[in-house]
């Protein structure tokens, strides 16, 4: 960290959806950092992006230049899986610590899995230089689902995940506009398969028609009839929270939504739960609004909390049935507190401590 | 039954969006009826519709024309809560038995609530002459609930409905396309509240903008922050089921879909279950059809069974953490079986009771 005393950031992955958000959210974040560099695919490097104000060329992350990876503190990575999974050792091993929002090292048991609200003391123990950053699915529900875990203690979630079309990026959000067009306007979705027919080849990268349409499917084919996202719902919130054994069923559905998950949450406990203590503790958790009144129309919609950082929480209700049972409607920006703000959030929190004046941390 | 020996069917409510449904339903069913008279409220009465390839005037269902319910066997009723009260206790004191589809009537102990697939036996029991047939939401799950019940045992059931705008009548489908036609097009979804700027108050019947987002709403406010359709989701499974102290949270959600509800399940057990089993029952079961591939992309979504009559269920999978568990995806169409078909189907075990040999029924 010469001249500033700031750390030096890069980010990786700098053009794409994720990417574009989290250079405003570095832009509107207390100014902890120095350098502030830029990379990004061959095939997007060399474009202008402004980030605090200032113009600043997006470099090109690969063979022929990984001395754009040296000198960097911390590296943020925004990339797919793959690009992750080989480029963020190699930043680690020049010296980076990197936080990565990919898949590719959530389920190590020597990389952390970090939400800040929750677990940010875990992201200071990373044997391998690396911090991952949970799925936006996650995301839109555990910041909430912890909270009042540390109360109740959780023994069960049962959760359906509304998912936007921008969690599948620019070409998600680009697809449900393209089918928009091609449905508005018409009497479509009044016989079987005639929104599939007129959405034609257009779904982008959606298994079917999105448009006027709820698909249950995100993510690859996993074991059992499982998809890989509602798996990792399962192993991320049980890494987080510390619970390798709570019991977590997950569906992930896609909505025609742009921006914005949500997720309807049934959320069992050890103890018995009221609604009033419930309100309270949202209403004080970090990084959650509680938004409750449903007699007066006050409950998050994604179309209301999208470009917002906070996990929005209403329709708090206790089981009729059973006492120690709650269920919640929560939604949060899938590409902010989903994404790009929780990695600044830990990287912020990793750039505190490289800054302090203890130097005690594993790296 | 004079004349043709078939039984005389009213259709109360002719010109709504679930009436123009069951004109089309009885078109394609069984010839099971003799005379078949259309009603309607006196501001659409006079409009002539097509049922069974001949036109029929509508007549009023008025205070100065009650004679019009007079030599009716079976009515069907398709009006809204307040016009059924007042109207089918009349409907049955002139001799009909009265087929009810709206919520006036499904919570009393002295109206049987039916679901021919699992209860045509309770339609026979009619004291007050009124046999009520489920909400839509109800129906979204009810079906293939009950055929896994019926081996396993049901224990509880904790299900997210996502209902489409046609579940809120015409004025429900015209929001919705009159909300997509202000949004398409353009780039809004991406700030917060942009859409609910843009569609004003173009609501219709919705607490909000439907078009890109999902309302965690439906129904009206009712206790401890429940909605009045997520309570009757519950009090309507137990009675159907015949299971009064059945464990049933629902959270009820609208969707921007024309036609076509869907239900993410979980459900759990009294006995171990496998997918394999499951499968079995719900290929085999009367009114579902099973649609589970997910690797070949086969799982039933709205815009793909809207128009057909079946409940089209996929998705099953065992929990991981739980032996007792299932979950599935089911899918609907909201005004067929959601509405006009199982009230057809009622009347058809009606119609064949009337027109059997026995005549031992309580009506």
């Amino acid at each position: 960290m010469p001249g500033t005393g700031k750390p030096t950031l890069a980010v990786v992955g700098a053009t794409g959806a994720v990417g574009s958000v989290l250079l405003r959210t570095l832009s509107h974040h207390a100014d902890v950092w120095g350098e502030i560099r830029l990379l990004a695919s061959p095939r997007t490097a060399g474009r202008r992006l402004t980030v605090r104000g200032e113009e600043c060329e997006v470099l090109a992350l690969s063979e022929a230049h990984e001395e754009h990876l040296a000198g960097v503190d911390l590296a943020l990575f925004l990339v797919p899986e793959a690009v992750a999974a080989r480029w963020a050792p190699i930043a680690a091993a020049k010296g980076a610590v990197v936080v990565d929002t990919s898949a590719a090292f959530r389920g190590d048991s020597d990389v952390p899995l970090v939400v800040p609200e929750i677990n940010a003391h875990a992201a200071r123990v990373r044997p391998r230089g690396i911090v991952a950053s949970p799925g936006c699915a996650t995301l839109t529900l555990v910041v909430a689902a912890g909270a009042l875990h540390a109360e109740y203690g959780l023994d069960e979630l049962v959760v359906t995940v509304q998912q936007a079309a921008s969690g599948a990026g620019r070409a998600g959000t680009g697809a449900l506009r393209e089918q928009l067009a091609l449905v508005t306007g018409s009497e479509l979705g009044n016989h079987p398969g005639d929104v599939r027919r007129a959405v034609g080849d257009h779904t982008g990268p959606f298994p079917g028609p999105l448009a006027l349409n709820v698909l249950p499917w995100s993510g690859a084919p996993a074991a059992d009839g499982w998809s890989s996202e509602e798996l990792a719902v399962r192993e991320e919130i049980r890494k987080i929270l510390d619970l390798p054994r709570l019991r977590v069923t997950a569906t992930c559905v896609r909505v025609p939504v742009v921006t914005g998950h949500s997720a309807s949450v049934h959320a069992r406990f050890e103890r018995p739960v009221t609604v009033g203590r419930a309100h309270e503790i949202l209403a004080t958790s970090p990084g959650v609004v509680l938004y409750d009144d449903p007699a007066a129309g006050d409950y998050p919609t994604p179309a209301d909390v999208v470009g917002t950082d906070p996990t929005w929480v209403g329709r708090v209700r206790r089981s009729p049935d059973d006492e120690r049972a709650l269920e919640f409607f929560a939604c949060a920006d899938n590409l902010r507190k989903g994404a790009a703000l929780n990695a600044v959030q830990i990287a912020e929190h990793i750039a505190a401590e490289l800054s302090g004046p203890s130097g005690t941390s594993d790296r």
